[in-house]
C-alpha cells in the first residue's frame, strides 16, 4: 500500500474524466468591479472581466459596506479573538444577527462562519433536539445540507427534485407520530429553477412538519426587503428555519439561520460546528449588516439585478444558445461534456477575457456541464455586448448544435 | 409529539446541569487590548480586562495587520464573490497560502473558512482517497477532528489520551497492510499539556501510518519562526499533515492544512467542505498573511508570551489553586463543578472587571469544569496583580478549598 500512489490515483481520475480543477488567480479592482486582473502561473497578467461571481448586486464594492469594515476594523482589530462562548461575541455580532432576525421576520437569527456550515451544523443537530426525527430531503440540494443530513446517521427520505406527488407518498408512508422536516431550497443555484415554497408548506402542514428553506441564492435579491423568495411569495410566517449567506447577494463573509428564539437558542447550545469555532471577525459582521440594512430598501438594485439577467438570457437565447430559464437571475448555458466545457471556458479566458468558471461533476450531473453566468447590476450594456459576440463567435468557431443542444 | 416541548426539553437539561450558556457582549477598544466593554443585556456598560480570549499574542491589534487589511479591502473589496473553484481565488488567498506552506517547511498549504473546517473536511475525505483508510485518534482530539472522523463511518481506534502503548496495541493489532493515519494535537487546549509527537511519528514509521497534527493552541507561538511544537521539537518534516488556525495567535480568521503538493491537491479536489463554500474575505487573507509574515521573525513575543504564562502560573500556585501547569501558554484553574465555575465567572466580572468564560461539558469532562487563564504579551503586571488579587479575594469568600481542590 502506497500512499503515493492512491494519491496519484485520486487525481489521475479526475484529469481523465476532464474534470480536474484549475483554480484562476483573480484580483478585482474596486470600484470597477466586474472588471479583475487575473494572473496567470507564469506571473504575467490580463484584464477580464468576472461573469461567474456570487456577489450578485455588487455589494462587495459598496462604499457603505466597506466603510463599515474599516471602521470596526480601526474600532476592534482584526479577528474576534474567541469562541462566540469564549470571547467571540461582540457587538458587531448582535447587531448583524438583530438586523437579519429583522429581514426574515424570525425571533432570532443565529451567524455561523459560512451558510455550508450553518446548513451542515444545523441539519446535523436537529435530530439531537427531535429523536427520531425524518428529515425529507430534495435531490437536488446542496453538499452542505446533504453533509449535514447524513452527518449522524439519522433517518432520511429524498424526494425527487421539486416533486410533490413523491413527497406527499414518502410522507404519508412514514409514522404519523414521527417528528418530520422538510428540507429544501429557494432557488436551486445550478439550474436556476424555484422550489415551490407554498405547496411544500402546505403538505408540512398537513403531515405536521417543520420546514427548513435555504435561501442562499435568494437573499439579498428577492422580495421587497431582500428577504428572499419567501418574502416576495408571503410565505416566511409559514417557514420554521431559513439558512441564508452574507458571502453572495450580501457581498461580505458568513451564513446564518433565523428561526424562532427558542430553536436558535437549542442550535446554539448544541451544534458543534457552532460551538467550537471562532466566531467571524467583527469588521465582516460589520460590514454585513450595513449591505443587509442597505438592501432593505435599495428595491432599484434588486430589479436593475432582474433586468440584466432578463436581457441576457433574452439574447443568448436569440442566438439559440442551450440556456437554461426558469425566471431566475441564473444564466446556465448546458455544455454537457466536461472537456468541451473547460475548452470554452479556457477560450472565453484567454481570447475573449471572459471569466467563466466550467461546472462540473460533482457540482451538477455528469452530462450537464455547463457555463454558468451570473449578470449583475453592474454587468452593463458593454460587457453583454462582450460576452454574446464571444458566445456567439465560439459556438461557430466550435461547430457546436445551437438547436440540439438544448433538447 | 410537540416540536416546542421537544426544545424546552433540551434547553432545561442544560439550565439544570449549570451549564446553558450565556454569551458575553463585549467590544475590544483597538489599542488598549486586553481592555474592554462589556454590554450589558439592559444596554449598560462596563469596562472590562478580557483573560479568556485566544488572541493569545495580540496580533489582532498590530497596525501591520491591520494596515494589510485596510489595504485590501480599499484594492478589492469585502468578499471574495465566490468559491475557491469559482471567481474566489485571488492573489491574497494564494499568497496566504505561499506564506503557510513556507512556515510549516510543505510544499504546499491550503486554506478552509476556519480551522474546524480544515478538520472536519480533510479527515472526513482522507477514507475516499485512501479506501479502508484507518483513523487512529487520541480520546481527548478536539470535537472538529471527532466530526471529520466519524463522518462517513470509516473505521476508526480511540487511543487512550497520550497513551503510546494503547495506541501501539491497537496499531498492532490492525492489518499490516491496511492505510492508517494517526490523528492527534500538539497542545490539548483545555489541559494546556503536549502530544508526544516524537514517539508518535516513531509508532507511525514503524506501522507505516501517516500522521496528522492539529497546531491550533500552538501556531504563532512555538518554534523559532512560529510554525509550532513540531518545529520547536525539529519534527515538521515527519507531519505529513498540519492543522491550524489563523484566528487565535495570527488573530484573524480562518484555517489551514499544510502538506505535500499531491495530498493538498487531492484534498483540494475531494472535500466537499472545502469545494462548496465561499472563501475568505480577501482582506482577512491579506491580515493573516501579515502577522504570519512578522510572526516569522518576532521571537521576542514568543517569549513575552511565555514569560508572561509562567509569572501568572507561579502566582496563583503561590496562593494554592488548583492549577494545571504542563509547562504550556495555558493556564487552567479546576473548579470541578458546573455551578460554582458559572458562579466565579460571575462574580469576576460583575465585582472585578475579569472576563473569564466558564468552562463546561462538553467542552471539558464533568468534573473538571474550569476557568482557563490565557495571558499574553498584552496583559502586563498591572492586569496580572488585578487577576491574581480578584481569585484569592474569590477563593476566600467561597471557602473554596484551596489543598484540596488541587487533589
Amino acid at each position: 500500500m502506497s500512499y503515493d500512489d492512491a494519491l496519484d490515483a485520486a487525481l489521475e481520475r479526475l484529469h481523465q474524466e476532464g474534470r480536474y480543477r484549475t483554480f484562476i488567480d483573480i484580483e478585482r479592482t474596486r470600484g470597477q468591479f466586474p472588471h479583475a486582473v487575473w494572473r496567470r502561473a507564469d506571473g504575467s497578467e490580463r484584464p477580464v472581466t468576472v461573469w461567474c461571481g456570487n456577489d450578485y448586486l455588487g455589494m462587495g464594492q459598496h462604499p457603505e459596506v466597506l466603510a463599515a469594515m474599516h471602521e470596526a476594523l480601526d474600532a476592534t482589530g482584526a479577528g474576534s479573538g474567541g469562541t462566540r462562548n469564549i470571547s467571540g461575541t461582540t457587538v458587531y455580532h448582535k447587531a448583524l444577527e438583530a438586523e437579519l432576525a429583522d429581514l426574515h421576520g424570525k425571533e432570532e437569527a443565529l451567524l455561523f462562519t459560512s451558510a455550508y456550515i450553518a446548513n451542515d451544523a444545523t441539519l446535523s443537530t436537529l435530530p439531537k433536539l427531535f429523536p427520531g426525527l425524518i428529515i425529507y430531503s430534495d435531490a437536488l440540494n446542496h453538499a452542505s445540507m446533504i453533509e449535514g443530513i447524513r452527518r449522524n446517521g439519522g433517518a432520511k427520505r429524498i424526494f425527487r427534485h421539486n416533486d410533490l406527488d413523491h413527497l406527499r407518498e414518502l410522507l404519508a408512508a412514514d409514522d404519523p407520530a414521527a417528528p418530520k422536516l422538510i428540507a429544501f431550497e429557494s432557488i436551486y443555484s445550478m439550474d436556476g429553477d424555484f422550489g415551490p415554497i407554498e405547496a411544500i408548506c402546505d403538505l408540512a402542514d398537513e403531515f405536521g412538519a417543520l420546514t427548513y428553506l435555504d435561501e442562499v441564492h435568494a437573499v439579498g435579491m428577492y422580495g421587497s426587503r431582500g428577504a428572499g423568495v419567501a418574502e416576495r411569495d408571503g410565505l416566511m410566517h409559514r417557514i420554521d428555519i431559513i439558512n441564508g449567506t452574507l458571502g453572495k447577494a450580501i457581498g461580505v463573509h458568513g451564513g446564518y439561520i433565523a428561526a424562532s428564539a427558542k430553536m436558535c437558542d437549542a442550535i446554539r447550545s448544541y451544534a458543534p460546528g457552532f460551538i467550537f469555532t471562532t466566531s467571524i471577525p467583527p469588521a465582516v459582521a460589520a460590514g454585513a449588516a450595513a449591505s443587509v440594512r442597505i438592501l432593505k430598501t435599495d428595491s432599484a438594485r434588486r430589479e436593475e439585478h432582474q433586468t440584466q439577467a432578463r436581457i441576457l438570457k433574452t439574447r443568448l437565447k436569440g442566438l439559440g444558445l442551450p440556456i437554461i430559464d426558469h425566471g431566475s437571475h441564473i444564466v446556465p448555458v448546458i455544455v454537457g461534456d466536461p472537456v468541451h466545457t473547460k475548452k470554452l471556458s479556457d477560450m472565453l479566458l484567454e481570447d475573449y477575457g471572459i471569466y467563466v468558471q466550467p461546472i462540473n461533476f460533482p457540482t451538477v450531473p455528469r452530462g450537464t456541464e455547463r457555463l454558468r453566468f451570473t449578470p449583475s447590476p453592474v454587468h452593463g450594456p458593454r460587457e453583454i455586448d462582450a460576452l454574446v459576440q464571444a458566445m456567439d463567435a465560439l459556438w461557430s468557431h466550435c461547430a457546436l448544435n445551437r438547436a440540439a443542444l438544448s433538447a
